[in-house]
């Protein structure tokens, strides 16, 4: 999927219809031909440089109807189950796809993305940016996760659930040996209440951590953090079937 | 690469000899035919479960002769520059090799890394710790990166060097239009000086934040962060060419 | 100095004229004969509780024209440095006067604040702020404290300036042996730089810290830190005369 | 009280008697006739400086036997309930002391701390080291909490008990209005008890709050926080009878 900037530095995302912005249009041929770094004009002359999208670069212009899951997490949640090419992963919920096309893009072709979300709405969004990102390695299931998981032999199950301690023993099952269940979820009760249940079934190496990071800024005034930050988000629970 | 864990818990590597422990010896052959999550006995009866090993696992095991990256710092870094399955991508120095594994797993057979290490001692480690942990993507180069950059068109260029802004003119022109230079750096003096290579070099999208990751402990009692914490590992400074 | 609070929380500072409000007006007299916890009312029935107001109920309600440190930093700088009653105190400069108020609070009648501040029109709103809070342990100078400081023997020298470095000397000969330099700054270029000339004026102790303030938020749905923080205000720099 | 330094850095408490050290003894006499920032000399001619202690410096050197209240956690709790000179307190309990210190520092001789602690030999350690302190404004009584609480009119009530909550009504009825109580406790599940409680009991202005404190080294090689850092010490919480 290509992006095109404007010299201004917005965004836009080129579909597979001519580009219509208030600077001007531009034909989808002339998208369609182009690569990654090459400056296209608008009817009216304005220069638009096309990127080839990542998924941060996508995920930031798709339609998202739920808040999403900030990289931060996302990534810690990778480096500590190693997630990696051709791995099998079980996500539930979908929402509107972002955590999905941030797995989908490391376990690559080799590997498979299996998606669970309760609701239609939400999984036809995410079925249609995950589509729209091109990305192939990947199943939306319109379905309860609580109800029946179908896959076995998985390197990592990630709940993104208000009450993933449901899911603790179908998790299990869908698991690997050696295999991961991470929960991100935003309150500590929910920690609390999962790292209980993963104990009594057994998960080993459980691990709950939050991720604060901080933004440094760096002025001719002087280095100092940002101002603002996030304060929180959500944490991230681990167990693996050992 | 396989790893065996008696019942205390206690991981060893099982590389292609028997494997001698305090509780008695195992058979490579039996080794080498058993799978994840089967139980083997020494020949004095003592029980050590198989599990096939992560990159994690393995690195807490090989040998290591200097300090590595945590995986809370690969894995935002990773988020950030949406690393995934196919990238190609240069590091320098790779050290024991551990974030070398870390990038290697993720971006797969289809992706490759070249990893620049100036010590001869180090590079031969971590060329042994990268072939132990059968990883077929990673290419170790005893050479100085800020000398010649072979490599084009790379994805990410990741820097764990002493002073990565002498790097910055060559990583630029071996990244593709929209890849990444992240650095690791512990020092802020770095960041600022880095920072500013990377403005005048017209790198976009530049951010330098610090992971600073809390576990929570879940007791019987009740749950609190830890009370020792990790307090500064190092920076990431990130800049875009685009 | 009371305030009036009503019934949505709406606080006033009542000063020595009649209050008027949008819910109508209470008289001086009523206002001046009454205790904390009475219930007034306006003359259109409206009630609102009287409250002797502490220091932070007062510097959120007066006049500020210049950004405050917040109680968390000079929490921690009383701390550190045992800020006590019947000390002897050096600040610069007042700004609109909160940290004076602070101090003052802390050191009684039985101590003294000695303010300086550069700026006329600040050191005119900090002096009216401070009288109006009723302390009568403070002076306010519109003097430059690079140039002379008439004090000695002081237990603290609170520097809140864009180049404390510039006051290091001065202040090591006003404080008593065993006292303390602190210095607020928001850039850690600050903190390098001061700590080389505290370290040159063998000043004592020397300790940079920050303090980051996470807010817990407590609902019927779960416990969390608050989702927003404060992500950095600036750092404390302190130094020993010993 | 005083304290000697010598030239290691090394800090002994000066206590009524002969000082005897591994480098030779002083005698009372002299110590007594010493002044803040004075040399004194063993009699194998080793020089000792002599210091006025501070409470931190006193606390440090005194009889500890629990573990106590760090001054950021201290500094936090007084910054936010406006503590100073003159003020009447109440703590709960006591421990060694060293919190008792601190508020006695503050609200000097025209204000006083009553110290509840149920433990007859904490009572005892705690007093011995108040009064070798020198405060005169502390009473420290061996009684429950619980039970009966004789003051009134308090400006502060703080707790450092494991079940805070079993207090909060005796609290209410101890504190002025305006008043705060001020919990300090490790767990988040009692900052969410407690919260509970202090709403039925109608407290205003609740807040819980943790404060990290990060400590930054300043070196010639550069300048970053320090690697090891304090994780977690207690959350504060706070409420006022308004």
């Amino acid at each position: 999927m290509k992006i095109l900037i404007n010299k201004r530095g917005k965004k836009f995302l080129a579909g597979s219809e001519d580009l219509h912005t208030d600077q001007g249009y531009i034909k989808k041929e002339e998208i369609q031909s182009s690569i990654s770094g090459d400056v296209l004009k608008t009817h009216l002359g304005h220069e638009f440089r096309v990127l080839e999208a990542n998924p941060n670069d996508y995920i930031e212009l798709m339609d998202r109807r739920c808040s999403i899951i900030l990289p931060k997490d996302l990534g810690i949640m990778a480096a500590y189950t190693c997630l990696g090419s051709g791995q099998r992963v079980l996500e539930a919920g979908t929402g509107a796809g972002a955590a999905t096309i941030f797995l989908g893009n490391i376990v690559g072709d080799t590997g498979h993305v299996y998606s669970y979300e309760l609701r239609e709405d939400f999984a036809k969004i995410a079925d249609k940016n995950i589509k729209g990102f091109g990305l192939g390695n990947v199943t939306v299931k319109c379905q309860d996760v609580n109800e029946e998981v179908d896959e076995k032999d998985l390197d990592l199950v990630f709940l993104d659930l208000p009450k993933p301690w449901e899911v603790v023993e179908h998790s299990k099952d869908a698991l690997k040996f050696g295999g991961y269940l991470v929960a991100y979820t935003p309150y500590i009760d929910q920690v609390k209440l999962l790292t209980r249940i993963l104990k009594k079934r057994d998960f080993s190496d459980l691990k709950s951590i939050e991720c604060i990071m901080r933004e440094i800024e760096v002025k001719d005034r002087g280095v100092r953090p940002k101002t603002r930050m996030q304060g929180h988000t959500g944490y991230l629970t681990f167990g693996r079937k050992v």
